[in-house]
């Protein structure tokens, strides 16, 4: 399969040796014609209007200057690929509305390269081809509303890099063009796409949440046999306490079609219906951690704001007041805060200005008072906790049975007394020394050895302990130990976080 | 009389207090219509087309977000104040073109400050008011051809900052409206002014002369009664060989009467007519003198270059070569030498790139041999060099006949050399010494004083040297005392320029 590079130059290619017959025949226009104006038109310097002339085919003798061309309201079927033999390097904007085109050449585009403005309404197109448009890589303007388009292949607009308004209103298309909006770099210049008054059931909802503010702002839905669900509800509400004007301005034609009822209902009544028992919108706050490194995006409804200006919870002006300073703004005009504190919590407020308009935006960012559970702090305190527990069993264990016994005579329990002592009291310890049942733990292990094969070793025999009260002591260790937040071992680096 | 500015306020005022009076009967269009889109219109999104529908008024309740309305191929007649009783703040093009309007208010933009397009062609327009257009400031294309338009107040077009096109083809203008072009502050940015197939006949060719190659490159004259002259083959002929759309696009429709013949002629062809008797045009080059600030512009036939890069006659690349350079590009491109020597004479060549052009601009210089006439150098050179030359005889004199006689014995020559040899070698001499006849000069002045009074002081006879030797040198000293180009003396202060 060949790159769309390759196939367009073929293709344009086949036009210019098509030409060069015509030169060989003699058909070509003379260069420097008296007549630049062709017959019945009106011309005025650089623009040639040919509406409502009843024309059945396009003229074929275009002075090469001509700008802008007229032929709307006519009768023209076909717009095939020499409907224009010279090549007319000026020629911003054409105009073939209120024709009866059903069949566009894919290479009737080759001799107008510079093309701005492209008028193909209330025609009688049913289908887009492949890399149909892709030859008019300057074009700004594109209207295609009221035809019969069912059909549009994804490759129709490929490399339309100048694209900024499509109107696909009025057809029969049942498919979003996701592949219009999803891959930006395709049309990174589309801030208006309208699909309004198609056939279209469902939306790809997470590819539109994504988009930036100014692209759903003029993002035309409304009038579409839309399925109701509690996503299209979502998406709509937050468009429309955005304020966007593809929701604002046709609040009353954005409906859906309820599964059982039938019937078509506002999308923005949908938490209201039982069937659906979608929940009621409210606006997400961004939400952060502490330390995090937070970019709150100035999104603004209207793309090209010359200066943006951040104003703080506690009313800093960015980016005036960029010195010693967590927060900056970043060159697309977001806000960067690095690190954020629990004060920096509170609704930020962005105003855009540019020359067509100015905005304020508010965005509520709230901090939690910890940090994320990255990977990283989690083992760190984990690890050092559970190390510091296992280290001082071990080395408790080796007090009680590794040591040399200094005091093998049983009767001496004087002697023996300092070293028991000496682990309530002891750094090793696991458990605090205020505890309150320390008094009672005296002689808890001598009794636990009493009753096993340690009985001949350093163990002691406390009359007044159970066997009850030192089952539970152990288990109450067994569970400090698993337990980070009552450990204040001093095998611990990790501070301790509140 | 009010201030432009108090005028249209007082206007716009006018339409509100209109306004007002009609929310308050209750005729204002509700917000939030249920039916956004004019009965029988074509709405998509914010396009609202109204073509060919045989309209006599305009549909009074157009949604607010209305960015483009078609109103063409219509009856309508009358565009009043309050053609839309709403604001429309989006509206930025307004296609009225095919209709019957023979009255426009002038209030009738006080609505639409935002467009941007207004297209009034093919109407029955007589007259432009004063300040007809001046609401719209952000307006960029006006299309006024084909109607009837015979008056047009000086004032129509004022306040519109943003003009770029202004289309008054075919239509009844017998004066050439020159305030839109000679006060540059008026309409800055205007590039195409069409003018053609009107009833001018007499042009202001030398305001015209002075516009930039790119306002001359979209003004359009073709197609009226022009008086032939030689000012205007000479316009003509310079606009043709810059190769100037205006020119070359319509060199067939370029004519003018001829005063006796009452017939029309080419332009091009005027040099030709025995009874005009014009010469032959030639391109003029840029003239200066030695040491003289010139600037030479690059005047491209298209705005908005990006870059503009100069290379000189001897090859030389500004502005990357401008480094302890006599050169310098300014900030609009253009290249200024200051000062200007003879070997910067030559052709300067100014390749000017943009986003939808490139063009290669040659300017020939010419540079003169000595200063400008202006009255400070001139009493610098010739007075100084007056002064030395009246110094050195003085001085010679009172040394022939002043000096006391020490040696009055004309036999002792040996005496009396030194001071000849310090006549050729002194300071005071008017010839340099390397003058390769400096050998040969020896004793020539005690030759002439030989031939004269001065015999009996100080002379000496050169036995080789005949009279007419003697006086060629003469004439040779009295010609290089004139050319400032071979004097060397020290009391000019004037630097010497090779």
């Amino acid at each position: 399969m060949l790159a769309p590079g390759h196939r367009l130059a073929l293709r344009c290619g086949r036009v210019w040796l098509l030409l060069l017959l015509l030169l060989g025949c003699g058909l070509a226009p003379e260069a420097g014609s008296l007549l630049n104006c062709p017959p019945r038109c009106l011309c005025a310097s650089n623009i040639i209007s040919c509406s409502k002339l009843g024309l059945g085919i396009i003229p074929t003798q275009l002075p090469r200057f001509t700008a802008i061309l007229d032929l709307s309201h006519n009768n023209l079927t076909r717009l095939r690929a020499d409907w224009t033999p010279a090549r007319l390097p000026h020629l911003h904007s054409l105009l073939l509305s209120h024709n009866a085109l059903g069949f566009i050449s894919t290479e009737a585009f080759c001799h107008v390269p510079h093309l701005r403005y492209l008028d193909l309404s209330s025609n009688s197109l049913k289908a887009l081809e492949e890399f149909l448009f892709s030859q008019l890589q300057e074009l700004e303007v594109l209207l295609l509303y009221n035809n019969q388009i069912a059909q549009m292949d994804r490759s129709a607009f490929d490399d339309m890099a100048r694209l900024q308004k499509l109107y696909l209103s009025q057809n029969q298309i049942s498919r979003f063009p996701v592949e219009l909006v999803k891959d930006r770099a395709k049309l990174p210049d589309l801030a208006l796409l309208d699909l309004s008054a198609n056939k279209i059931k469902g939306l790809p909802v997470m590819a539109l949440k994504g988009l930036p503010a100014w692209m759903k702002n003029g993002l035309y839905l409304h009038s579409n046999p839309l399925n109701c669900d509690c996503g299209l509800y979502e998406l709509f509400a937050h468009w429309h306490a955005r304020q966007l004007s593809s929701v604002v301005d046709f609040r009353e034609e954005l409906v859906c079609s309820l599964p059982q009822a039938k019937r078509s209902v506002s999308v923005f009544t949908l938490n209201r219906h039982d069937s659906l028992n979608c929940s009621e919108f409210k606006e997400h706050m961004l939400e952060a951690y502490l330390g995090d490194t937070v970019t709150i995006d100035c999104d603004t409804k209207v793309r090209g704001a010359t200066t943006r200006e951040w104003v703080t919870p506690t009313n800093g002006r960015f980016p005036e007041e960029s010195t010693n300073s967590t927060m900056t703004v970043l060159g697309n005009g977001s806000l960067q805060i690095r690190p954020i504190r629990v004060e920096d919590m509170g609704t930020y407020t962005c105003y855009a200005v540019s020359q067509a308009f100015n905005e304020t935006l508010y965005v509520d960012v709230m901090v939690h008072n910890f940090t994320q559970h990255g990977p990283h702090d989690t083992l760190n305190t984990a690890y050092t906790t559970l190390v510091g527990c296992i280290l001082s069993v071990i080395l408790v264990l080796i007090y009680l049975y590794l040591t040399p016994c200094r005091c093998c005579c049983r009767s001496n329990e004087k002697l023996a007394a300092p070293p028991e002592d000496s682990i309530n009291s002891s750094m090793l310890s696991t458990t605090p020394n205020h505890n309150p049942e320390a008094g009672g733990r005296k002689g808890s292990l001598s009794h636990l050895a009493a009753s096993g094969p340690m009985q001949g070793q350093n163990g002691k025999v406390k009359p007044h302990s159970t066997p009850e009260q030192a089952a539970r002591r152990a288990q109450k260790a067994h569970r400090k130990v698993s337990d980070p937040d009552s450990v204040s071992s001093v095998f611990s680096d990790t501070p301790i976080v509140v």
